[in-house]
């Protein structure tokens, strides 16, 4: 029988033990129901096993259970149901590690780009990646545009959209997204330099993938996507389409799930783990010192588990966001090595000189690395 | 401009202040750009409008905030975006309001048949409904149909399978609904009393509706959907369908959002307004005192929520699960009053005579009360 080990960082409750905890969550997150209703033939077939509790002080355990791959059929909404499903409303429960090798590739089979695709696509072999956001929500398409135009003459590798600009009247996704693509190839003709324009597709049930095929017919390089606001489904069947367009994983909405020290998930798990199981070949989140509240160790967590080799499939390029700088870039590229993007965004706009001028001295501080 | 206001129970960290905190909140979820980068004009049109911040003690403020509705665009992601994207990876911010008349009904338009629509629709003018759950996971489609055979002789009214039932190898979806379907056909005909069945078609992106539009065709009379497993915007764009099912919706993957006491959602806001709002007929959630953490206040809002009358839609079906029990419904027919749909699970499969006994004095309990 095929199987995958899931391990879980458990806190106990007043007056729990740890058999009772993890048995629980073996029943629970299967039969849901008690264990003298169901057979020995369910229980061995269907119910999760105990594989692992090492106790952590603290009234915290960390432990394995392994799981029946048939459990999960054939989709990833099951297997995140059996993941998270019913034990994300008990408290003291977070999932840590997937032994993600154990899954068959006809359920997950990560990015379709990765770290390697992308630095062969766009011919940067070795150094960091920079990149921007298009803002504010409430300018025009043409005000986008212009942006656009600036950055890229700046000679930025990456320019994306902001994560809420989706359809308003002031700047439907059309009309933005042509009249994007159009600025940085007028931009690229001038300097003989391409930047890479990536839309935001977030969007709802249908939306999304009518969005998705829209911008590779229109010629965009890649797109952005909010897996926790269009379903995580959604990016799994994205980057298995013969589409030519990576894509950029935002955290948008994902918060309450690493939010909590004891419940949830790791911040590796779900952003270094799941997001590119999932496919993101970019994975954005907040760098540590700036707006949001991750740790210099979460940051390194999520980055080590996007970039482990061992999984059999391509690694996702951590992007460094939220708050980031011109004046410390340098800081963190010895933080984070060279397999990183960086994404400034606020920090561009307030140079005095205008944004082209700052994105050329960003796009500098990563090629004199 | 048309605007909209939300609710928030917002908790100073250390070294913040409330103004800072609701500023932050206000240009975050809008333009994601310091006040100084952007023009009085952007600021008007564009960014959230402190409208009330009240002092709770402890660190503690109520507040709303005031959103232009055109920030939203065409999308429920995005509205979802501008309530909570960003701010969910910050500490101490929790939704707990929103004016939902405010929003068009292009937007939300609430659920398709509600407490009046199903009372109509099964000819149940006032009692509280009857629910039960076909499991466990690992049963053949033709046991979990003998299941349903037994529980729809027993007389319940709704009989719906476990959120776990997916598109496994022992039970895969089309001959497990197909089974069921005709499972409650064959005892309708033998009582002359009909139970209705909800398949669960809870699934991946594009499987989802492929589910929702087979159980119709099939002759289901329901579906049970995780809407947080398969995407909010999912459960919205088929309770807009022009297919005669009911939707129920169940909290798998939920519970991050509201585990935490001063971040996500509240319970009410959740369960009661937001999947209201998104088109869920019935809302299940587990009650207080059983194997989860919900406490009898939380239960209560959630009731109030989804029964609101100043709501410009039809109200959602409060349906109690999460190991209720035959012998303590009429303690929580007391509590939860007529308007309520009552879902017992393994109580029923404890039965010594079987789960066709215990449905009939399950039922007989909500017609005699």
């Amino acid at each position: 029988m095929d199987t995958f080990d899931v391990d879980y960082l458990l806190t106990l409750q007043s007056g729990e033990t740890i058999d009772q905890k993890l048995r629980g969550i073996c029943l629970e997150q299967s039969v849901e129901l008690s264990g003298n209703l169901i057979s020995d033939e369910i229980e061995k077939r269907i119910v999760g096993q105990i594989l692992r509790r090492e106790p952590m002080g603290d009234q915290k355990f960390n432990a394995t259970i392994r799981w029946p791959v048939d459990d999960i059929g054939t989709g990833i909404t099951q297997f995140l149901n059996l993941l998270y499903g019913n034990i994300s409303l008990k408290p003291g429960i977070q999932i840590t590690g997937i032994d993600w090798n154990a899954l068959p590739d006809t359920l997950f089979r990560g990015p379709a780009y990765g770290i390697h695709g992308i630095r062969d696509k766009y011919e940067i072999p070795k150094r960091a990646l920079s990149c921007t956001a298009l803002k504010p929500m409430g300018y025009s398409a043409r005000e986008l545009a212009d942006l656009a135009y600036e950055f890229a003459l700046g000679g930025l590798d990456i320019i994306k959209e902001d994560h809420g600009l989706s359809n308003q009247p002031y700047a439907p996704f059309d009309e933005r997204v042509k009249a994007c693509i159009e600025a940085i190839r007028r931009a690229a003709d001038e300097t003989g330099h391409r930047s890479y324009y990536y839309p935001n597709v977030t969007g709802d049930f249908l939306q999304v993938k009518k969005r998705y095929l829209q911008a590779a017919e229109w010629g965009a390089d890649g797109v952005l996507l909010s897996p926790h606001l269009s379903g995580l489904s959604v990016m799994h069947h994205l980057a298995r389409l013969d589409v030519d367009l990576p894509i950029m994983a935002h955290p948008a909405f994902s918060g309450s799930l690493i939010t909590q020290k004891d419940q949830g998930f790791s911040h590796a798990l779900l952003y270094g783990g799941l997001w590119r199981a999932l496919g993101a070949d970019f994975v954005i989140y907040p760098n540590t010192g700036g707006r949001f509240s991750f740790t210099a160790k979460d940051c390194r967590s999520i980055n080590e588990a996007a970039r482990d080799t061992d999984l059999n499939y391509a690694q996702s390029f951590p992007t460094i966001a939220g708050g980031m700088k011109r004046s410390t870039i340098t800081k963190w590229l010895d933080t984070y090595g060279p397999d990183t993007v960086f994404l400034i965004g606020g920090d561009l706009y307030e140079h005095p000189d205008g944004v082209r001028y700052a994105a050329e001295e960003f796009q500098a501080k990563l090629e004199d690395y």
